[in-house]
């Protein structure tokens, strides 16, 4: 056993997912629906340790806003054990015979789903990322070592003492769902050098977390959740239709990754579109960004626009705030999509089929929308059911991660004592 | 542009890898086949440079296997070229519909494979990986960065400058084929540090080189290559059949990954097996490394066994060694390979289904064989045509990693304007 509590969880953690990977979807889904059961029986703990973090947040004069996402009420946990009910519905990932043949000398080839093994989560103050991780993994097989923020610290120990009882009572390993011991910088540090213990890591937070996380593990890493998105209105877009998909992308709910930061126009369509999209953005309440021509349009409108500055360009503002830009062409938008963006989301609004096909094969992110909002690039709204992130990045998985995504392969070869370089038996 | 000479070939990458991703498959064949030719015109200046790698190698007194691996010769270049064409022959993976629907709004989803981008290669002295990897990477529309050991420094320069002057002959940027220049300890390193610029490093060597690059690379890495693999015979094996299937797994080719490293035998089958085993290995050249009961069987037969240690468990030898355990049950095993396999491949032998089915579930590793060689694992076995390396991690891809595991995906959204919470259009 290894000295360290951290390495020593992910220890257990190991022995635990040996003995989940095997496990058919009846059992995990038991587990799963005692685990809905036990949060809504225990629902007053779960609230009072919750309330004991929520003072301490407003001792330390934390934000509102913050605060919100930190507190649980009677009715939040109910929600929570009711997205819980919604994982067991979903089929079990693990099993599935993703590709399979019989090869020219008869052996049998199947690639098989299986479960990543041990997952870790570095997430901030939402005490609803803790059951919501700990489902999703054990439905796809994987125990789950959750490092929560120290500010929701007793809120956590109180779900993860529900999650275990439940989990143990149901006859499966409680160290199936463990919380990193220690709350210090040091223990999330030992948990992102765990190599070989934690097949993979996956922050979930604002992008200092996750540029920490990435720099510092050994761990694979998987990156979520930054969304610099693009609008580009073409030269042959509906202008109406333009205006109503940018005021959705971006305003409809700005605090989420998927809303839109950066509008680019088409010359040809700048004069029809940007006094119609300034009036419609400042009755959203938008503040505008722009460059020159849409400085020109809105004094022209009567709409005050902030100069746009490089840093614009690059900013995720997660707020009532676009930059806005005028392009001579569809490839310039590309280009500048190309360097700002983070690779989560960009749409594109014409009726130009060539455009369009033009615009997917050249923007390289996550998810690329033809005349659709940015925001639907979403777990819930592409079918998956649930997500545990959104990856911006390009290896494993890209965009919405549903259960599949916590799932590896294994080839299970079968053959009659077959010999390499060996007659065919 | 960075100042940087290895960034600034990273950079140079992205933008070629840019070009690189919408290019229909028949362009990307047509710079294949210009590339074999290629090497077929240009063979005496590749051998030519070879000569001075090779001589210097002899000069430091390099042993005869490594400069073995070393050499060209223009047959050996002529089945490089061979190699390549035989590439073309693939299926493009890029463009494949992973997964699509018809979302309940009316919203047209696919997930659509597109090129990860920029491969970086970390590789050791074998001058056929620096084509063969940079077939791969183009036919699968990334840009390659290739970083070859220093003692094949002019041999890559020559085979790189016959692959770029074929790229760039086919009006292709010619950046999308790179040497990674210097030759320092510090270029490979700023290579691993280029995350952002880099999309995946796949490290192509020794077990050495392969912990550098995990250890140190920020850029995500696909390990690739160890193979500590278990033969297991079961209780219900076929005696016969076991003893061929343990002499082919162990040395048909041990200088191998796929390659058996260890075989551990049920102790109710260990009376009929041992004796004949033993035998049959001695008869193979095979020394054997085993436990006590292994030692009492060699006395008993007047084979010599070496008596095992813990070390021996842990080894991959890649020569004719192999590493004996008898043990009292599958399920102990299992526990056994858990414990010290690599996670590449084991095998089964044994007539009984419910045994097979158990090994299958609880053995975690890139492949499983029943009633097969451990040498089976390859993707030119497996159907893939070629393969890259052979990861031995779960992310991404695990087991042969034929083209389609050098892609990434993207989803396609296509709408009518759908807006997030709006009426369906």
């Amino acid at each position: 056993m290894p000295q360290s509590p951290v390495l020593r969880a992910a220890y257990r953690a190991r022995a635990a997912a040996a003995d989940l990977a095997p496990l058919p979807r009846a059992a995990k889904d038991d587990v799963l629906l005692a685990i809905a059961d036990a949060l809504e029986v225990r629902t007053r703990e779960i609230v009072e340790a919750n309330a004991e973090d929520v003072a301490k947040a407003e001792e330390a004069g934390t934000s509102e806003a913050i605060i919100d996402r930190l507190t649980l009420t009677p009715e939040r946990v109910r929600a929570i054990a009711a997205d819980v009910r919604d994982v067991v519905r979903l089929p079990d990932p693990v099993g599935e015979v993703v590709r399979g043949s019989t090869l020219p000398n008869g052996l049998e080839l199947r690639q098989v789903r299986v479960p990543l093994g041990v997952v870790g989560i570095i997430y901030e103050g939402r005490p609803n990322v803790t059951v919501d991780a700990a489902a999703l993994c054990l439905k796809s097989g994987n125990a789950v070592l959750l490092r929560g923020s120290s500010s929701a610290y007793k809120s956590n120990v109180a779900l993860v003492t529900v999650l275990r009882d439940a989990v143990g009572g149901a006859g499966l390993p409680a160290d199936a769902v463990q919380l990193v011991p220690g709350e210090s910088r040091e223990s999330a540090l030992e948990l992102m050098r765990a190599r070989g213990q934690v097949d993979v890591l996956i922050p979930r937070g604002g992008a200092g977390l996750i540029r920490t996380v990435v720099e510092q593990s050994t761990v694979p890493v998987i990156e979520t959740g930054t969304g610099n998105c693009h609008v580009y209105v073409d030269e042959h877009a509906d202008v109406d239709l333009a205006v109503d998909l940018l005021v959705n992308s971006k305003a409809q709910r700005p605090s989420v990754c998927n809303a839109a930061e950066t509008v680019l126009v088409h010359q040809a369509v700048a004069d029809a579109f940007l006094p119609r999209a300034l009036r419609a953005l400042k009755e959203a309440g938008v503040t505008v960004h722009g460059d020159e021509a849409w400085a020109k349009a809105g004094a022209a409108a009567g709409v005050e626009v902030v100069p746009v500055t490089m840093d614009d360009w690059d900013t995720e503002y997660l707020s009532y705030d676009i930059a806005a830009g005028v392009v001579p062409s569809l490839d310039y938008a590309v280009q500048h999509i190309r360097t700002w963006s983070s690779g989560h989301t960009e749409a594109i609004v014409t009726r130009d089929t060539a455009a369009a096909r033009r615009f997917v094969a050249h923007v390289d992110s996550a998810a690329v929308m033809v005349n659709a909002s940015t925001r639907f690039t979403d777990g819930a709204e592409f079918g998956f059911g649930a997500e545990i992130g959104i990856s911006t990045q390009k290896l494993h998985a890209r965009g919405p991660m549903g259960l599949p995504e916590l799932t590896s392969t294994k080839y299970v070869v079968t053959g009659d004592g077959h010999l390499k370089g060996g007659p065919i038996p």
